[in-house]
C-alpha cells in the first residue's frame, strides 16, 4: 500500500504526513469513536491543485478518501482507519471575496467558521450558520454536515446560506455548483445536494456564502425555570406558537443542569427543575424579551431577567457548558434526533418512558425554538454498549413517529448508518445510493460512512 | 398506442379524457410555445393512486408522460405532445393539514397557490412564494419550477419554503422526502432536489410547506423615475448595498413603461425614463420607506410617495399589466435571466449593446431586490425567429459572465435546454443526466424536457 504514498509524495512533497502522531489524530472525530486502526497518510492540501491530484491518485489506485475539516464532528464522519487517504482542508482558509453590496463572501472551505465571522464583522456582515462549535469548526465541515446552530429558528441553517460551491469529484475533475445571483433555476440544485452529502459525493474547495448583515442594537436574555421538563417544552412550543420569534431558545433539563452546575461550582438547582434560556435581538429585543416572559410565566415558569450582559454571558456559558459536563461524566453519545416544534412534549414524554424502561438517564439539551433535541447517553469504555444503543433505537423510532428525523444537524456518519433506511425507506434509500454511485462510481469517497456497504 | 388509453381507461375510467379540446389545451403552457401535435391522452388524477396507475402503465408500455399543473409555465415543461400522456394534477387542490403551531401546511399539489393563501389568512398564516402568476398557478407547478416571485428578496423563494414531498417515482412507487421538522440532515436532500426539476425526476403529489405568519401592519408603495434604466438600475443596487430592506422592488425599462402606459390608456411616460417601484412593510414600513426614498433621490431619481391605497395599487397594476401588454404587441418570447444585484447596471448596459447590434428593441422589467431580469422579445408568427434567437444567446452569456445564470424562476423546459451546458459545463451536465437516470432509467417522466435527447 506504500505504493500509494510514494505517488502522493511524488506530487505533493511535504504535504503528505505519515508521522505516527498525525495518523493517529486522523483516526477520530469528537464523536468519541475512531478507527480500527491508522490510516495510510494524512495529505495537508494547500491549493484546489493538491485536492485534485489527491482524488487522482486515489481513483487510478482504488484508494479511499476521508475528506476532514477540523474533525469536530460528532458522527465519526471523518475518522480514517486502514487503507485510507485523510484529506485535510483545514490549510485552506483563506477568503477570497466579500461583497458587501451583494451579500455575498468566497471563501476556501478550511476557514474556521468564527474567524470567518470576525474578519466578516469588520464589514458589518456575518454568516449566520452558528454551530455550538463555531470557534474550532470549519466552514466546509458545516457545509458538508449541514450544521445547525442555536441561531437558525430565526436566521436558518447552512442550507439557506449558500450560493455555489466548487467541487473536485472522486477522480479529480473540478466542478462549479450554483451561482452568485441570490436566484436561480437552471438544472437540479447540486448546491442543495451536496450540503449535508459528508463527504460521500465530492470534496468542497471552494464556497460562496450568502451573508446578512449584522443585526443591529442589543441583545437581551432571560431564563425561566419549570417544575419539570414536559413544563418547559409545552412552554417553549407556546412561546413558537404565539409568534415571537426569538434569535435562540434553548432548554436545558434537571440532569443537563445538575451537571454543568456542578461542573461550574454553582448551587446546585432545584431538583427536577429544567430551564428555558432566551435571547431576543433586533430593534424590538426589549418588546419581544417581554412578551416572551410574559408567556412563559403564564406558562408556569420562574422567570428572571438578565440584568446585565455579564449575568447573560454566564447564563449562556451554563448552556455552553453541557458537552464538558457530560465528558466529565463518562464517554458521551450525544444524539440529535429533531421533531416538529409542537410535539416536543410528547418527545420529553417519550425520553422518560425510555429512560424508565432503560435504567438508564438520558440527560437532554434541547434547541427548543426549532424541535432539535440533544439527548445525551453517558457510558464507562470506548465502546458503545449494547443496552445503550437499544436504548437510542427506541429514541429514533419515537422522533420518526412524531414526523422528525434522526438527525437534525449531525449527520449519519458511522453512528447512524444502521437507521437510515428506517427513516428513508428501501426505496428512497436505493435512489441516494445511485446518486452516490453518479457521483462516485468506484466508491472512493469516505466508504462506509452514511451508507453501510451494499449488499 | 391507443392500446395505452386502453390500459388507462380501465384503471381510472372517465377520469382519461381524449377529446380534441383537452387534447389541444395540453400542447401548450403560457411560453407561446406548443407541441408539434396532440398527445394520447389527459388523465385527471384525483387521487394519488390515479398517479400511481398511471404511471405504472406509463413505465409498462415506454410511454412519456408530461405532468401538469395550471400549464402557466413559460419554459414549456408541461407542453405534450404526439404519444405523450398528460398527467394534470389540477383537480388534487385539497388543503390537508394546517399547523400553526409548527408553521406548516401539507396540501395536494393541485391548489392554486392564491386560493391556498386565502384560506391560510383565516389562521393568519401564508406561503411566502408569490409568482406575479399565483392566481392561476399551482403549488405543484410552484415546486416543480422553483418559482420565484415580488416578494422573494425578503421572503425567499419555493426552495426556502417547503419541508417535505411525497413523490410518484417513474414506475409508479410512492417516496416520501423531507421531515415535518425544521431541521434535518439524513441523507441527501431530495427535496431540494425535486424543487426545480420540472417534472423530470418524479411526480410531487403532496406538500409539507413551511408557512409564515402575516405581517403585521400597512404596506408603503413609492415610485422612483429616472433618466434612464442605467441610473434606476443604479440605484436599485444602491439600495440593496445600503441595508434596508424593502419587501418588493420593481424596475420597469422605458420600453415596458411606455407599453403599459398605452395599454392602460395612462399619460405616455418621459420618453427614456425608467422606473422604480418599490413597497416596504411591517412594523417600520414607514421607515424604511422614508429611508430608500432619500437613497433614490440622492441617486438621481423623482420619487412619489403612493398617497393612499387606491394609488399604491395602480403602481403595482402598472407592474403587473406589463405581461398583457407585451402579448398586444405581438408574439412574446420572456427571458429571464438573473445576476449579483451589484451587477444590475452592467446587465443593462449588455441589453443596450446587445439591442443596438441586433437593431431589436428589448423591453425589460426586472425584480431589482433579487437581480432577476425579464427581457423580452416581441415578434411576429408562432416561431422564435433565428434572430431572436441569436439576440437571447447574447443575453444569456453576458449573465453568466456576469456570474448569474439563464434562469432566475421559469425553468429550462424546452426553451433553454440549448443553453444547459453553457452554464453547467459538460462534466456537470453529465452528472445531472446521471440523476435523471438513478429515477427514470427508462425515461418516461418529461423526455425532451430540460435535457436534449441525450447523444
Ligand atoms: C463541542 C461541540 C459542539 C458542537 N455543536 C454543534 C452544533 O451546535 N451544531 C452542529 O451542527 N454541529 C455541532 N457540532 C458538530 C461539528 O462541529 C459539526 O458537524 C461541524 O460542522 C463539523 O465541522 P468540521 O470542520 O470539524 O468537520 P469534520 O468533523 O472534519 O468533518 C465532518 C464531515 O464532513 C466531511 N467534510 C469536512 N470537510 C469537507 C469538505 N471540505 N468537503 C467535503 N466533505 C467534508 C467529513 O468527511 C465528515 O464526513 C459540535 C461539535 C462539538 C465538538
Ligand atoms: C402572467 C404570468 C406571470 C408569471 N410570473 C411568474 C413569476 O413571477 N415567477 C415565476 O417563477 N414564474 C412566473 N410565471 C411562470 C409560471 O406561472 C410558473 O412557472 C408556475 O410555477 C407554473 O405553475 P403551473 O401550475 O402552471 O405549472 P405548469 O406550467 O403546469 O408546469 C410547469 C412545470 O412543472 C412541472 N410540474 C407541474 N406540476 C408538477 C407536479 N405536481 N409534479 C412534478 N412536476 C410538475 C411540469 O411538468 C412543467 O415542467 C408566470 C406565468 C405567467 C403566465
Amino acid at each position: 500500500m506504500s505504493a500509494v504514498v510514494d505517488l502522493l509524495r511524488a506530487e505533493l512533497g511535504d504535504r503528505v504526513d505519515i508521522t505516527p502522531a498525525a495518523l493517529e489524530d486522523a483516526r477520530a472525530d469528537k464523536s468519541g469513536h475512531r478507527s480500527t486502526g491508522a490510516g495510510l497518510a494524512v495529505v495537508h492540501a494547500a491549493t484546489v491543485a493538491d485536492v485534485q491530484a489527491t482524488m487522482r491518485i486515489a481513483s487510478a489506485t482504488g484508494t479511499p478518501v476521508v475528506v476532514r475539516g477540523a474533525g469536530t464532528g460528532l458522527a465519526g464522519g471523518a475518522n480514517t482507519g486502514p487503507g485510507e487517504i485523510a484529506l485535510s482542508l483545514r490549510g485552506m482558509d483563506r477568503i477570497l471575496d466579500v461583497r458587501p453590496d451583494d451579500l455575498l463572501a468566497v471563501v476556501e472551505p478550511g476557514i474556521l467558521n468564527a474567524s470567518l465571522n470576525t474578519q466578516l464583522a469588520e464589514h458589518g456582515l456575518w454568516w449566520a450558520p452558528d454551530p455550538a462549535s463555531r470557534e474550532i469548526s470549519t466552514v466546509g465541515g458545516n457545509i458538508a454536515t449541514g450544521a445547525g446552530g442555536l441561531l437558525c429558528a430565526k436566521y436558518g441553517v447552512v442550507r439557506d446560506a449558500v450560493l455555489a460551491l466548487d467541487v473536485v469529484l472522486a477522480d479529480g475533475r473540478l466542478i462549479s455548483v450554483g451561482h452568485r445571483s441570490v436566484k436561480g433555476v437552471t438544472g437540479y440544485d447540486l448546491t442543495a445536494l451536496m450540503i449535508g452529502s459528508e463527504g460521500t459525493l465530492g470534496v468542497v474547495v471552494g464556497a460562496t456564502l450568502k451573508l446578512r448583515r449584522l443585526v443591529p442594537g442589543e441583545t437581551r436574555t432571560l431564563t425561566a425555570t419549570f417544575a419539570d421538563v414536559r413544563a418547559a417544552a409545552r412552554a417553549a412550543a407556546s412561546v413558537t406558537a404565539s409568534g415571537v420569534q426569538p434569535a435562540i431558545m434553548e432548554l436545558m433539563d434537571a440532569a443537563s443542569l445538575a451537571a454543568v452546575h456542578d461542573l461550574l461550582s454553582l448551587p446546585a438547582p432545584e431538583p427536577g427543575a429544567a430551564q428555558l434560556t432566551v435571547q431576543t435581538d433586533g430593534a424590538d429585543a426589549a418588546a419581544a424579551q417581554a412578551e416572551i416572559a410574559e408567556l412563559l410565566t403564564a406558562a408556569g415558569g420562574t422567570v428572571r431577567l438578565a440584568a446585565d450582559d455579564a449575568e447573560a454571558a454566564l447564563l449562556w456559558r451554563i448552556r455552553r457548558s453541557m458537552h464538558p459536563a457530560m465528558e466529565r461524566l463518562g464517554t458521551t453519545l450525544i444524539e440529535d434526533v429533531s421533531v416538529p416544534r409542537s410535539a416536543l412534549p410528547r418527545m420529553f414524554d417519550e425520553i422518560a418512558r425510555i429512560e424508565a424502561a432503560s435504567g438508564l438517564t438520558i440527560p437532554t439539551v434541547c434547541h427548543a425554538g426549532d424541535g432539535n433535541l440533544h439527548p445525551n447517553f453517558v457510558f464507562d469504555g470506548p465502546e458503545v454498549p449494547a443496552h445503550v444503543w437499544a436504548a437510542a433505537d427506541e429514541l429514533f423510532r419515537a422522533a420518526l413517529r412524531l414526523g422528525g428525523t434522526l438527525t437534525g444537524e449531525h449527520g449519519i456518519g458511522i453512528l447512524k448508518r444502521r437507521w437510515l433506511a428506517d427513516e428513508l425507506g428501501d426505496d428512497q434509500l436505493a435512489l441516494q445510493r445511485g446518486i452516490k454511485a453518479v457521483f462516485d462510481p468506484a466508491g472512493v469517497l469516505n466508504p462506509g460512512k452514511v451508507f453501510t456497504a451494499a449488499d
